[in-house]
């Protein structure tokens, strides 16, 4: 069924026009106290924490909100300089402690350094997960399992797993690697190596735990294969191409991370952990003749996957998307005219590594106006000797990006509509599942 | 609000682009089976039936479905020539009794007459509900209630209510009536003359019980003007205008009623108690090789409305809009590039009058492509040293009507996916309410 569907799509895809050249705005300095971190500001984020300790695993770098009310009152008046404090926070792992440092980047330096000796643990860090998933190819428990089953140990993969908190008094931040073959395919969710438990210290960064419970056959990745590249006929049916036509040009303007489109005015804020963050939201009264605030701040709070299985397999699958991959982190890039209509206009933003160096993510965002039915119509036949019909077309603004954690891609939508109001919709794609969340 | 909501989309819906002209289908002889009653066929019922009876009032006249064997039968071979028997349902009121009565048109024949005598009524016509109507205004203790309020009786205008079923041993064929005054606006249902209860029995055409129990003030139409020709600045955002492009033209063909698009074909049919029925609609099994079977037959099969206000003024108001009122009677003329977009392609249809003459309904029903975000996607960064993204874009069919009741405007949507699902979706605009059902 996922084949076919898949299938069906190729030509969709394939003949969608490009009738606007792909527009990318690439923020060098912040314009707005919420921007979200520069390249130049994580550089110096990351010179400043390294001055006091040599050996840091940056968890997490992100923008520490100014007081609402400062904002307010910075957005009232839009002074041409920004003296609102500029302050970041870092969660860094530091000899095996977990830091809470904030930093002023006016004054370059640590305004408080903390060590957090309470329960949980910092988001796991991509480069600690790449460490960790070659942990089990050198392994010799291990290398016998893949030997016992008859695999190929050059195409085994493995994958990081959170494990949930089940009552622990004292827990330590531990992973579970669950493997996956290759061979064959790129779709490796479909091909699992089943009946082994592998836990890995991610602070001791070495496999702690490890039992073949059972030998089980690999399933073969027949008829799961996704790459467009790789069909081969027959097609499914081919469909005609559909782009939007603006001839006056867009109906929204974005500068630098501020958008105005129709009566709304917004801000795209963008973190490591929360992903897109819309702020100060607020559509013009006509009748009042001033802005009215309608969401100082928003973001996708959290993505609980919570599997319900209480398999020796599953019943540790109690994903937190955003608390422990990050959303921003798990953020990929967004594919022109597929992703997004090709009258989109994207926005790069940047991440880090776990040493703290910048990463650009390029087309992170994106911002479309959609044509969505009808907002309003009405026919009125009820009064004699008079024929009334009245109908409005609703085009919305979008804004999209897509976090992918494993292999459940997230379409994370802010809608705007000019009649007042916004909906945020998550849309989950994977190899299994369709999800919609309004 | 409402009126804030209305004046944001004006030039939404003004600016919108025609980038093709309006295509429009009038069919003229039945192609298929399912075909809805053609002109000549409305006509020719009307004069079999007023060949035996001189007085009738026609409250359905409608396509009787050939047995489900014969249609897939036809469906699979398609003969040139059509030997299904063309069957005609009708339900009169004919000397104060409900008749079924069923047509031959090929004999050109009544096959069966019978009377009806157990629960319930046949819908109301739009003709009886004219006549109605006009009653109080002619009615002296109405026209005292009308002047205890100081109101202009020519600036009154009531309107037809069905009344419910609470248990009533014996009913006979009644209606509310509620009215409003039309003084300063269209927008009657913002201006209810309250506190006066009218019941109409619709055989005999007269009021059969009125009470003027309270006296209350008619609402002011202040703020509720929703014509675009009657709004005075300040006018909302001006959006820019958007269009679909499609330099290969539409996607789909329409041939008669039957819709050929992507993977998918199906026939729309059009029924005065239904509206729009989607039947035989199959997708083409690319690795069988052959259609599959999705929906035999899909319509609206009621909407049910029930106010749950117990007091007075509310407690009859237990609507059954297809039931009642009639899906297909209800149905309005679509307004090209507000209702539907402009790749659209219009079918019209023809409903019937009291009395049995065709009404040509012109842009009943629109059929489109839509950008609908995506279908799937993946992003692949687990596998060492490859990157693997893909998506494929989602471009639906939409198969659209809009069922005016009263102040509601139902928008019925039916959404095909190349991915092999039918997604029927009702929304209700209303001065007051906006719902959706998906």
């Amino acid at each position: 069924m996922v084949s076919t569907t898949i299938k069906f799509a190729l030509f969709s895809a394939l003949t969608l026009l490009s009738l606007q050249a792909v527009v990318s705005v690439t923020p060098l300095h912040f314009q707005h106290p919420l921007d979200p971190l520069t390249k130049e500001e994580y550089s110096l984020v990351q010179k400043i924490v390294l001055h006091k300790y040599p050996k840091v695993a940056f968890h997490y770098i992100g923008l520490d909100d100014p007081e609402k009310d400062a904002i307010l009152k910075w957005e009232s008046f839009k002074p041409s300089v920004i003296t609102i404090p500029r302050k970041v926070s870092v969660i860094a792992i530091i000899n095996g402690q977990s830091h809470e440092i904030l930093i002023d980047l006016r004054l370059k330096s640590i305004v408080s350094d903390t060590i957090y000796t309470g329960n949980g643990f910092p988001t796991l860090s991509v480069d600690e997960q790449t460490i960790a998933i070659e942990l089990p190819l050198k392994y010799p428990p291990f290398i016998a399992s893949v030997q016992k089953r008859g695999l190929n140990l050059s195409e085994v993969i493995c994958s990081t797993f959170t494990m949930g908190w089940f009552g622990e008094e004292k827990s330590t931040r531990t992973a579970r690697l669950d493997c996956f073959m290759k061979e064959t395919t790129v779709n490796i969710y479909v091909r699992p190596i089943t009946g082994i438990t592998i836990v890995v210290d991610l602070g001791l960064m070495k496999i702690v735990e490890y039992h073949d419970r059972n030998v089980e056959e690999v399933p073969t990745a027949e008829n799961t294969e996704y790459q467009l590249s790789k069909q081969s006929p027959p097609f499914g049916p081919k469909q005609h191409s559909l782009a939007s036509h603006q001839p006056q040009g867009p109906g929204f303007q974005i500068n630098g991370h501020s958008v105005s489109w129709a009566n709304w005015k917004f801000h795209i804020g963008f973190d490591a952990r929360a992903g897109v963050i819309i702020s100060l939201a607020s559509i013009y009264d006509l009748e009042k003749h001033k802005s009215r605030r309608v969401l100082y701040k928003g973001y996708i709070s959290e993505l609980f996957v919570p599997y319900q299985d209480p398999t020796e397999e599953f019943y540790f699958k109690t994903f937190f998307d955003a608390g422990e991959y990050g959303f921003g982190l798990s953020t990929v890039s967004l594919i022109p005219n597929r992703d997004c209509p090709p009258n989109a206009q994207f926005i790069d933003t940047y991440i880090h590594s776990a040493d703290g160096t910048p990463i650009l993510l390029k087309n992170a965002i994106c911002v479309f106006e959609q044509y969505n039915s009808i907002m309003w119509r009405h026919t009125e036949t009820g009064i004699p000797n008079e024929f009334i019909e009245e109908s409005r077309t609703e085009v919305n603004l979008i804004v999209r990006s897509v976090v992918t954690v494993g292999n459940y891609d997230n379409i994370v939508d802010w809608e705007f509509k000019a009649s007042g109001s916004i909906k945020p919709a998550t849309k989950t794609k994977s190899s299994q599942l369709d999800i919609s969340f309004v």
